[in-house]
């Protein structure tokens, strides 16, 4: 499936080991962000993906760009201009400390860029589904607008559009983000989202989890609705587990307590998984449980890509516990 | 508050990751000690910490100095000279097989220097407190000297006394050290210990906690007896706890099960922890939570000083479980 | 104790930290396998272990041979010539997400090598003990003629043999094996194996462990017969105990839930701790108790090899928890 | 350009800075090949370059289509398959301790693949030029069918052809080389080799190098010769230099003694700039000095490949000394 | 001396070794810019530095100030707050291929900070001298304002000021500039310039380098102008001096023709070396040398910084060739 | 030839690449010591040498036998004890910043052990050879005594001594050294120094190279006379020859200038390839210039020790350039 994606790819920079950033004479440098780690993740998977951005025309903002060509995502819609490339730095917690993420994403090319900037049609030229977040249009009314023409450009082809809400309490306020969010998940088929954000965000109420997923889905009148799910015991341990209501039904996949080597990421490889599963036609209680072990396996995976294949979301689908094979 | 603290200043050297000994190709190297380690500690949390020491003149006691003045430590009273830096091997354990330390400390600029060589009313001269640990006077007469005239001169000025007791049975017998240590307990305003030193050192008895502290607070005529608790679980996992007693009731901080990242220093983050909050004038019930949670937040900090910031403790104190802001 | 064990010995290349082939920039290089690991722990545990195997001329082969040597082991024996050394590439896993290996073992020196090439009189010159396992003989017919004569070597001299079955399902079919690795079972002093393996591989049957055991011993004439048993909960976390039927009782040692720092060469190390505790003439009680302390100590340590003194296996046997001394 | 290759890829491992193999406890992991190294310089210089070759299945295999992927190689028609990739081993030397290589490329998948598993036809569906070296016809027969296979598709279709005879006296002797290196010759229209090759390979004879050239170019009535030079001063400063005989003169270009960083792949970049080039349209003269700039740069690059841009390559032909820009 | 320097304090990342940007998975991270490197420098030869620049609130900007504490640089008047750190990448060069640098240093904290947030009562409470460059007007209209509002401090209580013109063409035009820096170099009582910019930039002429000096001198009224030298021979060996024209002779210091370890901060190495020779009165002659060891040592050593003591440049001063001394 | 060599074995701390130790956070860990180089230099040409010392019981004394056994040298006369390893801290110079030893070994274990400790008839049991350098007796009165004790074995058993004079000033005076070394020199067949230790040391005069290593011969009743020569061009730039006097000519190995990785152990490897020469009857002329060979090939490789092969040191003294071979 040919699944475009679009959105900003970020340098992140991470101090070695569990160093502080205070301590830090070196940072381990990956390239992310939460549209082009589905990308990956799709393209891991088997898809093909499209990542769409801008970046600098200077040799770090090729970097990025190879970063994605490295797992196969489809790069040549990448517009190349534009000031800076944005850049997150992550300290990574350990037991009851926290991670840290310091954003220094202002003023980046793709936030500054336009619709006009971008080739729709080259883009669309072979597109199955188009995946967007809520990020996107976070970072200001120029991003809004051509995530909103990507939206306009798929339902032009009558291709499925998933929206990752993910709110981000740093990048604008609810009551900023509540009337574009909103928008973006009323044109949306498959809308992933969590319980708070329906709730705080969206407004809406349930009883319990099926009868809110039910409620967003008939206000915003999509197909599907995901709900992830995450407590987080300490800084290394993680539960996770999701829900996909289809509209008979919340199917839930199994809960994972995770030991994990990097928590960036999970969501946006429940996406992937999601997309994929859909994609490849699973029924929901199938897709959802995909969806979930593709999360579950990104948080073992170093860097903010979901670097595994369907053969191994499958295994951990099937099997109880992993073994060493030889 | 401007704290000052007296001890030796440590050069350690740790094999990378979980390499033993003999396998390791290179060391990783940090600077500490003791009191250097509540120093630091003390000057991340808010704190004018002054560290005083005896360094040789070349250029790895120079990095020993620099290690300090990275993070706020005033060092202009450092002494310069004598042969060499003391040093110490540790080699990580995991799972059951226990961390290894080495030392290589004998001979050292700070175990021969002695009292005269150091400028007291220039070290004192904005002092507000003093701390000291059972350490220092274990390396020799010379610096147990020097400790006694330091704990002098706080009480010439009216300056309260924290002394860590830190009995280490590798530097000297029980029957050596009890003495000693007694004599510095005599003199200090608050005690940091534990229950087997009041009881093996200072052959003090009591039936619970609470009577042990009292005994520990009676027979020694301090202001306040801090214990503190550690469980081995393993190499990777330790319980923390700790306790206050104030003359009128034993106040109990809550029990941490941890995964290390690093073992040393947590003691001494305690210390610090316990100074600030009681220079803040918090009351012991709140000090004693405000120290456990700042000892609890080095085990997850690579080295042996605790980079942490007041903010970071109070929010370990007062939250259930780290979270990613983002 | 002179204990002689033959063998293939690989590169093996693993990724830094966690992370993935497909990410991997660079190696770790450690040198391992089955008998070799063997070897080196006995020389660490006290032994003279004479490891013997075919590595190439070159430059690589001979920083294999250093590897041992460096330990102390005996490497006078070790023939050097041929076209390649066997290769094996690891990928850590991470919580639900397995180790990978991938074997380019094809073609080695030792796999090609015939028995005529290794002088026995001088590798049997002061033999006490012969050590072997089921993954020569898989290498190929004339590999599994040169194990052969070393069996006739060690009987010859009246040298007790043991034989760690290790059944390698990516080496042969289960019908390729069970001809071969019986006939070793049948001319070996000590068999050590598994449940799985006596059952399917060696076709018996038994209502319980001690039973199978007995059943074991029974068939091939053996005098001591050793399970191993290992759960995995994931990647980092396994259950390994173990059991000894001395033909009277069957002895188990207790079980150890270990957080794992590196899983290859547990069982090599197992076998390496029952060979030195029966030359020092331990019970079977004791014996299997050490040898099970002593393979829970390599899962604590980087790369094949168990670098564990007598002592520190020791200390795991008879203390409940690590901790730091100093 | 859409430039077709076809050939080898292998997994480089060389040892930290200028460690010998005997001290390396890591390799640096880069991957490699003479004509996947021109394909991924041609593509940095902007070219569209299709990779052809046989990689195994497996994760280290997908790591070395990814490694051309990430530099914007076309690797859609290399097979996936066979049991080994390709390794080789290289110890830096330094000052007058040579570099050393050990290869360990026998049994390759592409050493054993056959001309039949390639699809032929998607292969040259885009081909402008098709460019191959001496050493896929000198690692068998199989390889060397399908290389003369690649030639003939491309006379079909009129595409020029690039030969660089890179004799190597470890994979073939001379008397095996001959017949089967001049047949490739014989159909090439670009030839890239050196004065020892056309003499003592090629059996010609000439009095100076434009006469010597102009013999190649007669024998096998090609329209292009080019010479490279080089001078050994040491394991770090090497003197290279290259010419160009077009049929009318010999163009030289300038001699660059360089300080490398790098020294494999020096050829490959010249082959590489030289096929730009000449795609570009440049005439003998500049084509030389291009493709000899684009060498001199490669040796300035850590691993095999030539990941710079053609305005890099412009920069040091036309200016005299490298500034820093700020 | 008390030396205030003012300016902007920027991270620094560095691919690893050689490695260019598309390669890096990894950056070196430093602290570093023009008038924090002479800080840093003075602290090393003796001198307090005062360096006050803006840096926000979070843990990098911390451990940027963290970088300078390090060496004894007084960091109390760095005012905490604002969006971001300038940040620029830097590529290390290889014979010809030259260092390419890419700044991110637009909407720094310092860069849109503005003269009133700085105590300059407190920052000139101790101070002897000032030193600014040519930068902090360079990055916009707040910056130059406030480095004159530094002047102007200086003036006010007789403190010498020394001027590096430092014209970055990446910042602004010649036109841009001239007025600015004519207008820092009328106030200025020790100008340090090159040739081009004396005549390129301040439009002057002279028959040789000291008429060139002495013209200068003249136009703008200071004391002392120092002339640096640099010719790149390539990208890791450069040949530099200097000249220094007190109003009665222009003193020359030795050509030093280098290989570099690290490019960056040479200058400012000068600069450094230059107000320290002064500052103990050393005469022109000798104070050129001074400051022209000072940077020639700069060069051997990694990152901006110039960790030299007064002993290390008078040692080069009056050596020929070092040694190992032991 | 068995030689049996004694001295200390150090433990050196060098900070990574170029960096400082007031930069240093992490040390590259060898071990080395001048005859422990000469030993495993030794060995790696075909030797078997045995090498004796005290070295602490403890785990970092293990890793300092690892290192040589690691390298086929005989460790089993090791003597294990005492209180510290010696350790020296080594900063690589770069270009005119010369490099920095610390030394840290005074109370070394090796310094403290008297010859009682050794058991001489076994470390002589197979001897050929005795090597000795001046850095034994410069550590203190016992030290000189057992290398006194080690010559008198030796002379009991007519084995040749090798002597490298290896005057230290800052171990000890001229005046504290010529006593002792004069009289080691009186019993050492072969002596190795250099023209400034012959005249200032032995206050031997001569007109020219000749006739001062006459006068060593004469005067020490020497067999043979060795003399090496350093120029420093710079840190990195060294050149170096020898010269070797039998009774009736000096003849001179050729000048190496250098470009040096390593400069450590330079000597030691010259000892090592004269003992290796001599004691395959070399005539003076060759082994002088294999000894020289040997030399230079050390300076190219990392750490104190010259892990070269006959074969290699060969190839140096018959060839003009070093080239890659492929």
């Amino acid at each position: 499936m040919n699944v475009v994606t679009i959105g900003e790819l970020m340098l992140r920079l991470t101090p070695p080991r569990h160093e502080r950033f205070v301590q830090a004479e070196s940072f381990e440098a990956v390239y992310g962000g939460g549209e082009a780690n589905t990308a990956v993740s799709l393209s891991c998977l088997g898809d093909q993906a499209v990542f769409v951005t801008k970046l600098p025309a200077h040799a770090v903002g090729q970097a990025a760009v190879d970063a994605l060509r490295r797992y196969g995502v489809d790069t040549r819609h990448i517009v190349r201009g534009g000031e800076r490339i944005g850049i997150y730095f992550m300290e990574r917690g350990a037991d009851r400390r926290p991670s840290d993420i310091i954003y220094d994403r202002a003023h980046s090319a793709f936030a500054e860029s336009s619709e006009e900037e971008y080739d729709w049609s080259a883009i669309f030229a072979h597109a199955d589904w188009l995946h967007l977040t809520g990020i996107t249009p976070a970072l200001g009314k120029s991003t809004a607008a051509l995530a909103l023409r990507a939206i306009h450009e798929a339902k032009k082809r009558n291709i499925p559009v998933s929206f990752d809400v993910n709110y981000r309490a740093k990048l604008w306020s609810e009551e900023e983000a509540r009337p574009v969010l909103t928008s973006f998940a009323a044109l949306s088929d498959v809308i992933i989202t969590n319980v708070t954000q329906a709730k705080e965000l969206f407004l809406l109420e349930g009883g319990d989890d099926e009868a809110l997923a039910a409620a967003v889905r008939e206000k915003y009148g999509c197909k599907k609705v995901a709900f992830t799910f995450r407590r987080t015991l300490n800084a290394e341990r993680n539960v996770i587990s999701a829900a996909l209501f289809d509209g008979e039904a919340l199917f839930r996949a199994p809960e994972y307590e995770m030991h994990m080597i990097d928590r960036i990421g999970g969501g946006d490889a429940f996406s992937a998984g999601l997309i994929h599963a859909l994609g490849k036609g699973m029924k929901a209680e199938e897709a959802v449980c995909f969806a979930e072990a593709a999360s579950c396996l990104k948080h073992s995976v170093e860097g903010d890509m979901n670097l595994v294949t369907e053969g191994e979301v499958y295994a951990l689908m099937h099997s109880s516990s992993p073994r060493v094979l030889r």
